[in-house]
């Protein structure tokens, strides 16, 4: 069966869904037989486009390419332009909303809104923005099950690294500890340049050139996105309605290039760690750097590479390693998500 | 409903199992709906029981840990003792088989006998043991299939970490290109005390007094138990009949401290790798110790534990680390896959 999509969205990881769509539609097809179609995108700057019986994806990334508006999508009939992203999400007959709008990272808005007009729709809704997991997933998740459909989100963690389906499908029944990681690849970047000898002022404007930081670095150095991360773990993993101002959260842009020479002394290397923990008290979180033994497997893991590692009490420590960002890695992140919706899996 | 499990074979895998299903019954059953029973246990050696109803689990673990035999199992009404494996397969209630027997690598069996008969009545097959997968995966998982029953082997690549499970829920979709990996504890064992200056020798020796190694340390050392797992991935991740007479094999008996000490001045790390790769020329396998920049992931890897890297087109490189082994580690492979055959997930 086809399983059409609603982009709400069309930026960069709406457009790297749909050129993975084209690119592998006949393997897709033919090795797992996951057949998808976009039926709609709406997005508030680039436009609307809307046909029952699907849009042409190669022409959409052709148009955007070239004039930057879905208004220069070609006419057809029974084509609609100009829906909103509300009207897109309740009156196409989407399956899935995939959810990529601009969304404000203080409210989640318009992404709660957008997942609960398709949930309350009988639509799935799949995104890698972390606004609606981690703001509002009690509300969310107790939504999409009352009206029987998913809400994906694997790429608000790593992106395409499978931070959330793992611990989900494979250490199901264990009791998971503690979940600590390097969840933010700009950090991690700046404290692999400072350690070759870069002070962070460098280290920073280097990976601001390379297009891991943002002009306004704040969400990264600060620790709050890493913070974001914690909060999606907790509740999502285990089960715990911690919130983001439940989380002490401190970044890397005091650090010094003497605490980076100090830890070298000490055989250890700064991280900063996310880190969610259960115990007698509770669950509790925390971002800030540490300076870990070089034997903690996250210990080696430099660049802009993420990892978590997963302590629980049957399976040993488990570590995943892998991309944290990316166009491709970050569309993966829906397309597994959807994969996974349309199998009717975990 | 309850899972009903006949368990062939009760030594440390076995044991191990039983031992989380007594200590962690009610959690399964309160968290995620898991009730499992033990109907029956058939041991060449041990003896058998089999109880409809189910066995009581404290008490087979008394009676092992006491005198060593089942037939020490106290009399009850409508318990069946000295049933062979195959009648215990064949002619019990159990849902699911764990087969944890005895078996030859060369030849797969009795497990790759005791699949069959599990498979054609109906029932699933779970186990640690490799000799089926990695002799007789198409037969067999195709006789599942027909049968419409699972065959599970979570454990039988890197134990309890999800080395099968993780690419076959969350990388679908993707082309994996290659998997290489550490796939033998023993081995890394012995190359991680040899980069602390002890000989070949002495490092084995230590490693037979850990209970690492075997007393004939063949199948670790000159990477014959790799092979296998190589051979696995090949198999069940890439979907390609690659047969262990298609893996050219060569282990780290030949490695002298000459060897390490070169490694560590090109800034590298001998690690015994098993790979498996699919390029324009078709499949192909090996195993052989090489010499990797420390910048490779799987350089970190210290002592017994394992590692997998998986490299595709849409996720990037993506690493698991964990256990290999271990008695609890590999009670919960076979757990986990129960648990998922349970609720019908991958």
């Amino acid at each position: 069966m086809i399983h059409k999509l609603a982009l709400i969205g069309f930026g960069t990881v709406g457009q790297g869904l749909a050129e993975i769509l084209l690119d592998k539609a006949d393997t897709l097809r033919d090795t797992i037989g996951f057949e998808a179609q976009i039926v709609a995108i709406s997005d508030l700057l680039k436009g609307a486009v809307y046909h029952p019986d699907g849009l042409d994806i190669a022409t959409l990334l052709d148009v955007i390419k070239k004039t930057g508006n879905l208004d220069d999508y070609p006419d057809q009939l029974g084509l609609e332009r100009g829906w909103d992203s509300l009207k897109t999400i309740q009156e196409t007959n989407a399956d899935s909303i995939v959810e990529v709008s601009y969304t404000d990272i203080e409210t989640g808005q318009p992404a709660i809104d957008h997942c609960r007009a398709a949930f309350t729709s009988g639509k799935h809704a799949v995104m890698s923005n972390k606004g609606p997991v981690a703001l509002a997933y009690e509300e969310l998740s107790r939504l999409a099950e009352e009206n029987n459909v998913r809400f994906g989100f694997e790429g608000t963690v790593m992106s395409g690294t499978p931070a959330i389906r793992m611990p989900l499908t494979a250490l199901t029944g264990t009791d998971i500890r503690e979940a600590r990681g390097i969840f933010n690849g700009t950090t991690n970047y700046i404290l692999t340049e400072m350690e070759k000898g870069l002070d962070y002022e460098v280290a920073l404007q280097q990976a601001q050139q390379l297009g891991y930081a943002e002009a306004d670095p704040t969400a990264d150095v600060e620790g709050y996105d890493a913070m974001g991360k914690v909060v999606i773990l907790a509740n999502v993993i285990m089960g715990q309605p911690l919130k983001k101002s439940d989380v002490p959260c401190k970044g890397i842009s005091h650090l010094t290039s003497a605490d980076i020479e100090q830890a070298t002394r000490e055989g250890k290397r700064w991280k900063l760690i996310g880190r969610v923990k259960k115990d007698e008290n509770g669950i509790s979180g925390s971002v800030a750097p540490e300076m870990i033994p070089m034997t903690d497997p996250l210990a080696s893991i430099m660049g802009a590479t993420n990892a978590i590692t997963y302590e629980s009490d049957l399976a040993g420590p488990i570590t995943l390693v892998g991309a944290g960002a990316g166009r491709v890695e970050t569309g993966f992140s829906i397309l597994i998500d959807l994969i996974n919706i349309a199998r009717g899996q975990i």
